[in-house]
């Protein structure tokens, strides 16, 4: 498995929450084995974000087809005085056996809409719990960030650049899977090209051209030792000047069979460099060389540079996008909605949940533009397309895994079925989403039996 | 390599940026084989963070040592039409065998402050930028943010919980390492504890007391099954109303050598409901029952916290830590300053670097407050003591790698020698930060030779 660098398998079931551990301990005392079902949802939209984009179910469904314990974990456990050996015993055989129903990825969602729903017996739907947010949520941050660039530059070259400030190497590959689900473009991440077939992009850095005595040097070698889409980054010294000097120098090199695909722009104000590079480039007959702009941009950046007409045909996103800068983790929750039949929720202050398992319903006007969802308990059957579909039966996938690509496209389309005003930068939630009677008559019905039993062991008041 | 999780070298050196590769084609094409230096440093401290802190050179290291393409990496390059054949031949051979130089782990440092040197042939120093920002700057921002959660609550226990909420695997157990060398006192995430042997703290989820008929039976079962550390989370339902049935509840459980060492709240007011729970607890005889708190925590809420006097005895923080939410990434860069002898930098607006390989000495007080630190040139010999030690020769670590203990007490020390005002949260920086003058006339002589190259391949002017 570890072989695998795209499925995010490779750790094993360590890497969880001790609790996991210590609740799957009391579970097996108290012989809770029946069926519960957890979901996966996200309570709040970040600030100004009208939608939320599913993504990295392949992943999580990787992960709970290969979750195993190593043999050295299992040690590490027993040198532990907190677990009995039987217990740890019983973790060797370990495997996940049940279903999972999911909105396919690139799926717009909105707050309280499950997107994963996850239903086995007891300690296998809790043990993977830690495992499946650090999976959805880092994606579905990403997408939905990359999905803000789209929206902001439509019609440019969007690459992401973010790889060295990504947190870590997972983080950093699955950005770029997460960022092209998203509409970007491709990565500059290579691995990711290799992993997901992701288009990889690369340009040169500044110190190709420093370690060079004089930058047309630079420019020439990087030319010539890299015929196909050749880019020069040409703001190390003084980007005007080193503009002026690629006419003549690709005369030179074109007779030789040579070509430039474009220049990159990295830092000062680069609406206001690429006006003039624009101009040098046309008057030099180079107007068929593009340019690309990277530099701290993130998809409000981006807008402007776009609205002020700078002649920028790409742009390249990194920090900002890899870490979702704005708002780099969402509030979400995984959360236990029936054991052994019975719908449960959590009743605490500013956090409670919808009890019972659950389907989303999608209604669509004569345009085919969203009008609203509606959540809704599973045995319901309402009006609209249903969200959440089975893709594992008893621990393994019900069919191949769609394409990244059919993903991208998905997205794309569900953008496009959005009213207007929800897919702005600065939007509100885009869609209204409402909660079905019938979840909200299990709802109180829960909420009452939850009470009857708190009074019924309650001790005499002190 | 792939069998240790914790040394974060597990993808081969494809995880990097496509220009990476694309300018070793082009110091090969260019025959440039000569030593260079980079240097890894930071522009700017995040908004009120008076200080930085040194983390992860330990997987700099081990992914410096264990570089290599891997030959499904190779396979895939020769199917690009972008490399030569003899140049993908070429990075078979690929290995790290330069010098390096580093502040240890733990250190406390400043902008443009160099943290690790790298001196190696060019295209080995190059290929290695990607990664080692990767690995640098996200334990640099946890450990910063540890210390200053450490510093809103020097007394209480302080445990990582946000492997859910980082940005996939390897941020999570690495958030862990790093908030360890900031000072916390453990981490929930089960596998730092067996890579680094941090502690591992771990209570219960809502969903182990929703999953049971009533809230009494699952306290019950969780401490007949998991009699050592225990912990109950009591904000379900409804907190007070948990706690008061406690004493009753563990008074039967006492007799027969159970017992109960903290209780959990995870949400509404933590103040006030910490401070009633208290004294519900200390009136039925359960005052060494500890309180625990967590739920979108910061130092800020932190502090806000410990300085309100509510009787909370540790803090678990999630999200907010491993994202380093406040400042999700850092202004950092790993740049060339010498090439063939020759000390280089880029003069790109606001985006300048001081050239040349440098050494940074520290200067106390006779109190043994840090006074002053200067940035010089490495050839210099200043007052202070010189920060930078030589930690790997010729590709190999000079000496077995210092636990992380001592990287942690390391930190306590310097932070204690921080002058009062930059340990603050809203801190300025803590410490002034000069450059000595031979440094200034080095990059002024820098200057003036890349200007005079400049204007001798200058074309004429249009």
């Amino acid at each position: 498995m570890s072989e695998d660098p795209g499925n995010g398998s490779s750790p094993g079931l360590l890497l969880t929450d001790l609790y996991q551990l210590t609740m799957l301990q009391g579970y097996r005392y108290a012989r809770m084995h029946e069926m519960a079902v957890f979901e996966f949802f996200v309570r709040n939209l970040p600030t100004g974000r009208g939608y939320l984009v599913a993504a990295g179910l392949d992943q999580v469904l990787s992960f709970l087809e290969s979750a195993r314990f190593t043999a050295s974990e299992l040690d590490w456990l027993r040198s532990r005085e907190q677990f009995t050996p039987a217990f740890v015993d019983s973790l060797s055989a370990f495997r996940f056996t049940g279903d999972v129903r999911a909105m396919p990825e690139g799926s717009v969602f909105f707050p309280h809409e499950p997107i994963l729903q996850v239903i086995a017996p007891i300690s296998e739907a809790q043990l993977v719990e830690t495992r499946v947010i650090n999976l959805l949520q880092f994606q579905v941050l990403i997408a939905g960030k990359a999905a803000r660039c789209k929206a902001a530059a439509p019609n440019s070259l969007l690459v992401d650049f973010g790889l060295r400030r990504a947190h870590g190497s997972e983080a950093g590959l699955l950005a770029a899977r997460a960022a092209y689900i998203g509409g970007f473009d491709g990565t500059s991440t290579v691995l990711a090209g290799q992993c997901f077939g992701i288009p990889v992009y690369g340009t040169m850095a500044h110190s190709f051209v420093e370690a060079h005595d004089d930058e047309s040097s630079a420019f020439e070698n990087f030319v010539r030792a890299q015929p196909v889409n050749t880019v020069l980054l040409i703001d190390t010294y003084d980007t005007e000047r080193a503009a002026r000097r690629l006419p003549g120098l690709m005369a030179g090199l074109r007779e030789e069979g040579y070509s430039l695909s474009a220049v990159r722009l990295d830092s000062g104000d680069l609406a206001a460099h690429a006006t003039k590079v624009r101009r040098i480039l046309d008057a030099g007959g180079l107007d068929a060389v593009r340019i690309f702009a990277s530099g701290g941009l993130d998809e409000y950046r981006i807008l402007k540079l776009v609205r002020s007409g700078a002649p920028i045909d790409g742009f390249g996103v990194g920090s900002r996008l890899d870490t979702s800068a704005d708002a780099p983790y969402l509030d979400c929750a995984y959360k236990l909605v029936e054991y052994a039949g019975v719908a449960r929720r959590k009743l605490s202050e500013t956090k409670s949940t919808w009890p019972g398992r659950k389907q989303v319903y999608r209604t669509r006007g004569d345009n085919g533009i969203v009008t609203a969802d509606c959540i809704a308990r599973a045995e319901e059957h309402l009006d609209g397309e249903p969200l959440l579909d089975l893709v594992m039966r008893g621990g393994r996938r019900v069919e191949r895994t769609e394409t990244i690509e059919a993903a991208r496209a998905r997205l794309r389309m569900q953008i496009e079925q959005l009213p207007e005003a929800g897919r702005q930068l600065d939007a509100l939630p885009a869609v209204p989403v409402r909660v079905s009677d019938g979840l909200r008559s299990l709802a109180a019905e829960t909420d009452r039996c939850i009470e009857e039993r708190l009074a019924l062991s309650e001790g005499p008041a002190r």
